[in-house]
């Protein structure tokens, strides 16, 4: 376990995206007790709904650590946010990072943390060894979320069939695979950040063999389609050795994420492929619902739309925040 | 450029599986030039075929480095070898290492290295911060070799077609994913170590754009359907952004490589899938040839295997080493 130490301020740089406030925004919504307000830069046009506040109203409203909750592609530290990073340090916060740059590499932040007792925490990045996948069949149920793209909701659904799972008594972890889902669950592994050799074997020591009953609700990362981060998916997929896969999208997106002029797969694609590849560790793998990302639309046009898929493919189709995962539970139960 | 400095000592500890010491056998087949001998541990039972020879014996014959030739799955440093490496150290070789494990984190190996003036090369570690990848599209041609499995000979491949395309007298680059290849090149990114977010756009560095007649041969890694190591093969074919796939295979083997009873695909599952999942980046993405490690049989069963397939799928079947790579390569020419 991390003991990551609460209050959190959410420093959100000047973000524009609200996809690259992904961390902040997840912790602002399954943790708020956890969180106290965001910090915004000049140009900053996206929020976590919380209040914006500086680091010393942070610190006078009793803030422990200051969360770098935003994200550029490829996870590098901006050399611009190294004073309000030192700034914090000196106020006696924790820093709590998600990139793939490490702030322990930066010798002026560990000196400067060392003389202030504070913390400096790379979640991203492994702590322990890990071992090579095997695919061996191992024991209770498993289900992982995929997706047509990257930050279509995957952690997001991971986290709703979590919550309305322990609502109805059944035995259920959620398994955090990024740094968004470790802020939250204050423990998992970020796969994108393992050695490449060790993304499937990462997940087996994840979501290690349970109890008959037990279900593991594997947050998924990337998309098979996606020509940058394929790679992660596909050994996330066969790490997982899912019984269950639940379809991430997010309606209205129009191109992948990051990358300019590139179609999103059809959700009939998504499902075919997802399965196909599924099943090199576990042949009985299958998608049993649909979660939609419905923001972009009405709420009459997103039940129409969510109606449309259902009958499309036989399977329940919801938006999470919307409509709740109860349809895609009830599918679960007696798995 | 690395400048490893020659010639080599190939330690293959006590190795008892010949696909162990790839990386020692890799150098003594395509670098005889640069390798003097080999050290053994007592219960080695495999060889590079070339003469044993102790450390000190190395050394009065002019060795420069000492390569940490064998692997274990997982890539792990194991202490009994320590020993050995600081003789070696004492005797003023640099050490080679293309574990994951990395020499220098072993402080006292470090503190040796430095008073000896010697270096110690993790070659497989990369170098300089990678980018995630893009998948759009980029001028020259690259041909891919792909696997059933791990370890069934696609550097061989690719080093055979390489040397008959020079021959010949085509433009072209063998690009070298893995620590064996890095060893005989000179050069390369070992994709298996690469933080798993930067698999693919590791590859579009490693074999970037270039003339439109200029050929990239690249070494493929591991196999599509690899319970371990599947998520690099994925990113590696969609950073290739592969023209032309050579598909790679070992007859005889039963199970795949370090997992116990898992029937290899066959080459129709591995054709199929491997041009399907290129598709994402490279729609015209092609196989046109089939590479066979036939040691496991006679010539002439060889000879009749290879006959098969190529009436099987209408592509060109070769041994690399009995039958050399000219058919494949004919149909490179004029691409």
């Amino acid at each position: 376990m991390l003991e990551l130490k609460t209050p959190y301020l959410l420093f959100i740089g000047h973000a524009t995206d609200p996809l690259s406030i992904k961390m902040a925004k997840s912790a602002a919504d399954w943790s708020p007790e956890k969180c106290l307000g965001e910090v915004r830069s000049p140009g900053c046009t996206v929020s976590t709904g919380l209040p914006a506040m500086t680091i010393a109203e942070g610190i006078a409203a009793g803030a422990k650590s200051l969360v770098l909750g935003f994200a550029n592609s490829g996870g590098h530290l901006d050399d611009q946010w190294l004073p309000m990073i030192h700034e914090a340090i000196e106020a006696g916060l924790d820093i709590i990072s998600g990139l793939h740059d490490r702030l322990n590499a930066y010798e002026e932040l560990v000196a400067a943390a060392q003389r202030k007792n504070v913390r400096l925490l790379d979640i991203r990045h492994p702590t322990k060894r890990l071992k090579t996948g095997k695919g061996y069949r191992r024991d209770g149920k498993r289900l992982l979320t995929v997706g047509t793209d990257c930050s279509v909701g995957k952690m997001y659904t991971s986290l709703s069939l979590t919550r309305e799972m322990q609502q109805r008594g059944m035995s259920v972890t959620f398994r955090a695979t990024g740094q968004s889902g470790i802020l939250v669950a204050g423990e998992g592994i970020a796969v994108d950040c393992v050695v490449a050799d060790f993304i499937a074997g990462a997940i087996e020591e994840l979501a290690p063999a349970n109890a008959a009953e037990h279900w593991d609700i594997i947050e998924g990362q990337g998309s098979l389609f996606h020509p940058a981060f394929a790679g992660v998916s596909l050994g996330l997929l066969h790490g997982a050795q899912a019984d269950a896969l639940v379809v991430c999208h997010a309606l209205g997106r129009t191109s992948m994420r990051a990358i300019d002029n590139r179609p999103l797969p059809s959700l009939a694609e998504t499902i075919a492929l997802n399965e196909q590849m599924a099943r090199v560790t576990n042949p009985n793998a299958k998608v049993v619902g649909i979660a939609v990302n419905t923001s972009a639309v009405s709420d009459e046009e997103a039940k129409t739309y969510c109606r449309k898929v259902e009958s499309e493919f036989g399977l329940p189709c919801v938006d999470p925040i919307r409509h709740g995962v109860a349809s895609i539970v009830d599918k679960l139960e007696g798995f």
